[in-house]
């Protein structure tokens, strides 16, 4: 019987025993995280030859030039060359930058509103962006910055809803898209080949329309049947839109994640206008951190080798998640979630109105979760409704104490909401 | 006797003669470069040991947390206690950045224009910002690139024209000044205390006004006796004017130049202001670096003791370009030159119109020098008659032909100049 179903008087008296419950919960005086997808130290360890390379007398990049030195602003090519084939890019279609793709993004949508993008008509003014959601708040906190208008668009399960998507993109307000195509975050979810192709082919009010294409999670499967996406660059090119996708990736949750290296691809016109404007802010990234990774990582087999590993950490953790889930909360109706087969989060969806009464408990109990609202525009989650869960960073033994409190946190969230309604 | 004093007849024989010894010197078929400010690979050896640092298991902060992971964004405390002396700034006043200060500045000016400063009111629009001239064109790069225009000031031997700036700083449109206050570049000058003192106090049109003090040879002297400035920031809050200056530094010019750190130091409210700008752009930076960074110097003596080691791979250089310049040129009376006791550059001042025919002199003797103009906004001197000369890089026999070749140019331009007026 779901909590719904119950009788009023059972339903008392199973908030009475939750109530206890999550008394004692508090009692215990937890202080877990469940809030970032942030790697574990173990999945760090895995990178531990990163904290002693290139070595001594190993500076030489590949065509004899002294990595030490200034320049080189398109990134190391021995380290582009060992990604490109991982991110569906080609190595002079793609620059490798500083340590992290975020940057990239933001600086990307900056020099787009102060200056415009190649095919457009100048500064991209009163500009807006399709969001679908739920999605990453970092995303959207680039846009607030940026006065870029959010407009959420729903995820069906393989990516955003497309009818909408087409309604919308026929304002020539609307300049681009947000998409994380494979393992979403917070979905999990990946594009289809025909969602894929049909962003590609998008008709759009904006002659300057882009495709912001995070794929942050290229190889961080979960399964050992990896998830592929078609190639968007490819598809926009055949469409006769070569300048709308712009693809971003990093290291930073395959090394180490404060000290990877970012990577963008694009169109040979998006790349040179990008790669203008940052000249003008540095003279180069940090070639050596490149040389590191390239001697580390060796080849796009030892990439894989290296998430092989990460998995083995991984799943684990997203095991425990599931389960938990499952035995606590499948019988009672009251939540939904998702089951990843690759990326960082797992996204659980309550009752309307519920998720941030959630989050309060589980703060009450010790339990850090992302704020409720956090995946949608502006951090307000119109049905208050879903949960990121970021399964991680803490070892197995606090994920499991962390799940379990969270999930009778949902418990009685569910019963305190179905009782006002009664 | 000057060449300006030579009979019409002697003039045109040493022209010949001059032509005769440039066809010679194309000839051999040189192939150096005076271009850039970059250290030369003896100088990166010093460096070497971070190339295997901070070494298998050493990654903990001194605060306990795990640098390899996301976080951190001001920077990692204990290299802004190494940085903070050296730069005039206190530890908690600072960012320890990425691989430049340039895009430190370049962020900063860029936030600025779209979301005005701390004091302001609003986006800077339609500003001019003070340059002192000769000075660095990377810094004029960004003004150009952001559409600041560019109001030259010339410089004096102690820093900018203080009359020339009062008088134009009291236009409101006038945002702020470009300070190299330091062994400045190119003409290795360093600003007076009265000249630090004065700007500090400078009645501006704009409540918004910034200096912004970029300090990139603190520590980059060439004698035993190392040049100090006043403190901008303590001149600056003791005149009333606390969010006036904005400090930066790198170890671009200290340890790697590709791969160093950037620092930014101001009051809280500008630091606050940024900050929260920059952490839409990134997470944090690679404190890995800055750990490397950290342990590799040890402390503020750990740099100065490095900076003595540059110095002796340096001073060498800036003395045969000071003995070149005074054999070859000294009595001719058709240049002047600096002599700087820090720093990366020495400026070259010939006849009137005659800077850019020497790099094409030069040039076609298969020396590469900074074009003409380039220490000028939009690389325009308005007199064509500034050099800047960049001996780091070669090794001391190259650097020897070029400056034996460069010297000719200048002879070959000016007698050709002279000629010319007869």
């Amino acid at each position: 019987m779901t909590f719904a179903e119950l009788p009023h008087e059972q339903l008392s008296e199973l908030a009475a025993s939750l109530r206890t419950a999550h008394d004692e919960l508090r009692a215990r005086g937890l202080k877990l995280d469940l809030t970032r997808g942030k790697p574990s130290a173990e999945q760090l360890n895995l990178s531990t030859p990163l904290l002693d390379l290139p070595g001594a007398g190993d500076y030489r990049a590949a065509d004899g030039s002294d990595t030490r030195n200034y320049g080189g602003l398109r990134g190391l090519p021995e380290l582009r060359e060992i990604f490109a084939p991982l991110l569906g890019l080609k190595p002079e279609n793609m620059i490798a930058f500083g340590n992290s793709s975020l940057e990239l993004m933001h600086d990307f949508l900056m020099h787009a509103v102060l200056f415009g993008v190649p095919g457009g008509s100048g500064p991209w003014r009163d500009a807006a962006f399709l969001c679908p959601v739920p999605g990453y708040d970092r995303h959207f906190a680039i846009c607030a910055k940026l006065g870029i208008e959010m407009i959420p668009v729903p995820m069906t399960g393989d990516g955003p809803d497309l009818a909408e998507v087409a309604r919308l993109a026929v304002d020539p307000r609307v300049k681009g898209i947000w998409c994380v195509p494979k393992y979403s975050n917070p979905t999990g979810e990946t594009y289809s080949p025909e969602t894929v192709r049909r962003l590609a082919e998008l008709p759009t009010g904006a002659e300057d329309f882009r495709i912001l294409w995070d794929n942050a999670y290229s190889v961080h499967h979960l399964t050992d049947e990896p998830v592929e996406i078609e190639d968007i660059l490819a598809a926009a090119d055949a469409a006769g839109n070569p300048d709308r996708p712009i693809v971003f990736g990093s290291t930073s949750k395959i090394t180490l994640a404060g000290a990877g290296v970012g990577f963008l691809g694009a169109s040979s016109a998006n790349l040179d206008w990008l790669v203008g404007h940052l000249g003008k802010r540095t003279i180069g990234p940090d070639k050596i951190n490149h040389l590191r990774h390239a001697r580390f990582l060796g080849s796009p087999q030892g990439v894989l080798d290296l998430m092989a590993k990460h998995r083995a950490v991984l799943r684990p953790k997203f095991d425990l998640v599931e389960q938990t889930l499952t035995k606590q909360l499948a019988d009672a109706g009251v939540a939904s979630w998702t089951t990843p087969r690759g990326g960082y989060f797992v996204s659980l969806t309550v009752l309307p109105g519920c998720a941030s009464r959630v989050v309060e408990l589980a703060g009450h109990a010790g339990i850090a979760l992302t704020p409720a609202g956090a995946p949608f525009p502006h951090g307000k989650d119109p049905e208050d409704k879903v949960l990121r869960i970021a399964p991680t960073f803490p070892p197995v033994s606090e994920l499991a104490d962390a799940m379990s409190a969270l999930t009778l946190c949902v418990k009685l969230a569910s019963v305190e909401a179905l009782l006002a309604k009664i």
